[in-house]
């Protein structure tokens, strides 16, 4: 996968536009630091989403190694197993998925692809201090600057990796109370939010 | 469940959006008809996706009684049972879940709430003949038109359901060649273009 990375740029393939689930830190619901195992229908449902709209790279990042074997095991069924010949269309959206240890590697790997800095932003279901719209993020991926969206599973980000961001987008209102959205609902909003037409 | 329908018309609830997931009649890869297994992960995402947005009800639609049974257990547990006491959010989402045997008894149901029979959309990954924006939709929605919204599970929505619609709406483009989104992903994506702000 990486050969292929080198070759064929992001910028190349689509938008500027990456994204990085976070395993660890994350918190749960009693707002305690955890770190959370990865769940197959998150792989899968967001690379979906993410491939449907051209975004460059899709980062698993967890600094379990166990689950970076689990994780390998899985791709490599769908990249070049049984899963490759059934069902290509997820073939395709699995190749964009990079296995991470860590927020840091993932912002080290971007700034190598596109010898800048990516511009951190996270999500968040609550309210942030420092936010950008929807539609200024929107124009900056025209734009071509890189960026890369962080997403947090559990109950969310832990507010050292909200710290180490950017900025943030402001919470999915759906002009109710409950804001319970599913990390693969919440990704697959935000990218139509950003990328759809 | 069906009481505290009664008592609370949908029209009070929120917004005159309803969904139905069909399971039967469906097509697979081969476009073949077939009846498709409930998933879980359905069932929860599209729930809380619908909440969000003040869905007034969430149909899950399959003719087979064993899924039925399987559904109730599940329901039972967030409603009732050790889940309700554990994420309370979940609860409340869940609410808002509705079992049918077939599409017929969900405009059945709705037509029965609302005194008028819902404007049927179907949605589809391919582009149909007969079509409504999505900004038209969310007017008519503003407007407290009751509006039961289809998606098809498996490979999609069969052409008899597709011709039970009164019309669709156009597939979800991400500017790309690639359309394999998840339902899960699909349903979030096009209640927020519906509702969202």
């Amino acid at each position: 996968m990486e050969k292929k990375t080198m070759a064929l740029p992001a910028e190349g393939t689509g938008t500027t536009l990456n994204l990085a689930l976070i395993h660890h830190p994350v918190v749960n619901k009693r707002s305690e630091l955890i770190g959370s195992a990865v769940t197959n229908l998150d792989v899968h449902d967001i690379a979906r989403a993410a491939k449907t709209y051209g975004v460059a790279k899709y980062f698993i990042t967890t600094p379990y190694h166990d689950q970076h074997l689990l994780l390998q095991e899985l791709l490599a069924h769908w990249q070049t197993g049984h899963g490759a010949k059934s069902n290509p269309a997820r073939q395709q959206a699995l190749a964009i998925v990079r296995l991470a240890l860590s927020l840091e590697e993932v912002v080290r790997n971007l700034t190598e692809e596109y010898r800048v800095a990516p511009l951190v932003v996270a999500t968040s279901a609550v309210p942030r201090q420092k936010t950008i719209s929807y539609r200024d993020l929107a124009e900056k991926i025209a734009g071509k600057t890189p960026v890369l969206l962080l997403f947090g599973t559990a109950h969310g980000l832990a507010p050292e990796v909200i710290a180490q961001a950017d900025t943030s987008l402001p919470p999915i209102s759906g002009g109710t109370a409950y804001n319970h959205l599913s990390v693969r609902s919440a990704a697959s909003i935000i990218i139509d939010r950003l990328l759809g037409s």
